[in-house]
């Protein structure tokens, strides 16, 4: 590990921001909707080198707030550098070895962090999307991605990785394009929402939508609807952590005073923390964006047919190899619903294991750098097949 | 149980919201903070008969949105007939048997059920006090019921009850008024509140703040802040159930569709239950009071000292017996934190009992009507010493 970060500090990762647009009209994206989608712009990032037999791709699949800025830093990051969300991971001779495997990490559609989403101008209006923007799922996002391999030039993945929103993708990719995929990994993740990750979702959405700035999405050009989106980022913030996380990390502690403040100010750093991360969160992310992607999740189900296809949504059609990752103190996508996944691969054949990995930090535990998991991927790379 | 149901079809237990009024200036009532409040008038409600020696007295402490009404039905009640929130628990033949005991159930100070609170008239300025309204403890809260009981002539507690909220401020009448309680049944509570319990509390003060119609809690005889109470409900509601509740009751199932309706409708049966809860509670209760008594909550810590006192706020001054009841499935006060209660407990040498309930309704378990919390109070309460 120290001659990583060595070699961070003297070779760090320069990345740029790429883009590639698709569904020009009149052909436009057919969505699972129904509804038809286009010009679609979706943004990426790639790391590392295609190989000749364009056979050492890893397509990483970011979470509900992430982007394709998976690791390194952009060469206009100036001063206020800043790593990708999983350059903990991702990089020259770690987990993701950039030095073996070509990496690539796209934006999802619905986004807000280049890909086209309710923030990006409908051609139609000349405006914003806002509500117009039509409901994307969770298959719609891996037909995009599909679309910019083609692109790429990319037909065979040697692996499908992503935590949370990015583990429905890895297992969407299964079932919607069971060849091109030689392994996939699923971390933190589940086969279909539960009731309780739709109930808070669904409180996260209910707080946009109760700001009166939020207009029925049509906020662009005006004050957008910063309150709800900071209350809706609150929710989701206690949910990623545990209790046990909270405890270690804030207790009861008092932020900067000594005894309580018998008023609505901030008393407990716990407050303190959730106020900030509500505040920091509006300055990046598309209120909108977080009502699409919360209900891409929402109605993200491999145990049902979909309603609008009469195909078995099951792992049948795929020979990838599968390493199933879950965090103990999860208690979103709790590890319940990783070990369903496993059952699910077993009855169809699948070849899969299953690493259950012990932490206390909740379902945040897959961002936080942690050597098990680099050490597990790096393992799992190594040993999927390539021919 | 037949006999029971047959007895409250043919003889409903009829109560009557009764009122105290004390701490008429100058003398107000000095609070934790330091702060003056006066005059304070306690709602409040009693079944069957104080017994001649006033030995048979049992108060119940309610929850943070309950209210007096602990049993039966009002007089005027009229065709819309809705018992009592713990009415399978008390009443006549019952758990908390009204044939035997003096039932007592008030309403907490700085709540909005009849008892003083933010939304009653600040004498100083003849308007409502909103967030003139002074800060208060749950240790303000029991003194205020102390004042009551003194009022009623009783200074003997054979049994003081209460889940969650209720909890916090049985607990607190033991260090408080140690030679008052002989026995005492938290359920479903804490010693102390924890980081998680703040957090979401935190963001339920957010949402209410963050309506417009809030206005810094000067808003009585306007428009209230109902949106932001509604969503402040939701994201209780979601805290009060569990995993395997939401599951059970509401798994992925669509309310009155067979596809998705890909807007932002209500879609899954989940979503419906926590909006009508949202719309059903702000008919009923008022956001300033949830502001005040969530920080109460979160205030509520007995493993330290207090800031304003070198009083010990353990339990070695009481010789009350204590059964203290925790449900396993309940994430938000978890059995992890009754045992911790019991571990005090035993320290000093309290008599206590710990019962763990399987269920898999969560916090709310409870208030669900349950046969096997009926017969451990009943046997409980049978024998306590009254001498």
């Amino acid at each position: 590990m120290k001659t990583e970060i060595a070699q961070q500090e003297t070779e760090p990762l320069i990345v740029d921001k790429q883009f590639f647009t698709f569904a020009e009209a009149p052909d436009k994206m057919v969505l699972e909707s129904g509804a038809l989608l286009g010009p679609v712009t979706i943004a990426y990032e790639t790391y590392g080198n295609l190989s000749p037999a364009k056979d050492n791709v890893v397509l990483i699949e970011h979470a509900f707030s992430g982007d394709s800025h998976v690791a390194g830093y952009y060469s206009d990051d100036g001063e206020k550098l800043k790593p990708g969300w999983w350059d903990s991971v991702v990089g020259p001779g770690k987990g993701i070895d950039t030095d073996k495997y070509f990496v690539i990490c796209s934006n999802i559609l619905g986004g807000c962090m280049g890909t086209t989403g309710p923030g990006s101008i409908n051609p139609e209006t000349g405006k914003p999307y806002g509500l117009e923007f039509p409901m994307v799922t969770i298959g719609d996002m891996v037909d995009a991605q599909k679309k910019l391999l083609e692109h790429l030039g990319i037909n065979q993945l040697l692996c499908v990785i992503g935590g949370s929103v990015g583990g429905m993708q890895v297992l969407e990719w299964c079932v919607r394009y069971p060849h091109m995929v030689r392994s996939a990994v699923p971390v933190a993740s589940t086969m279909r929402h539960s009731a309780m990750a739709i109930a808070f979702n669904e409180v996260a959405r209910q707080a946009i939508m109760a700001d009166p700035n939020w207009k029925r999405g049509a906020y662009y050009g005006a004050e957008p609807p910063d309150t709800g989106l900071a209350v809706a980022r609150m929710v989701g913030h206690v949910t990623y952590l545990s209790d046990e996380a909270m405890r270690r990390k804030f207790g009861r502690r008092l932020q900067d005073k000594n005894d309580f403040s018998y008023d609505f100010d901030i008393d407990f750093q716990v407050e303190s923390y959730l106020r900030y991360q509500g505040t920091k969160f509006v300055q990046r992310f598309d209120a909108n964006s977080l009502l699409y992607i919360t209900k891409a999740a929402d109605y993200f189900d491999l145990t049902q047919k979909s309603p609008r296809s009469a195909d078995e949504r099951d792992f049948s059609r795929t020979n990838a190899k599968f390493l199933v990752i879950s965090y103990t103190s999860d208690w979103l996508y709790p590890t319940y619903q990783s070990k369903e996944l496993v059952q699910a691969l077993k009855r169809t054949g699948n070849d899969v294991s299953f690493c259950e990995i012990e932490a206390d930090a909740g379902h945040d535990a897959f961002l936080i750098p942690d050597p098990r998991l680099r050490k597990i991927l790096r393992g799992f790379l190594d040993g999927v097949p390539r021919d």
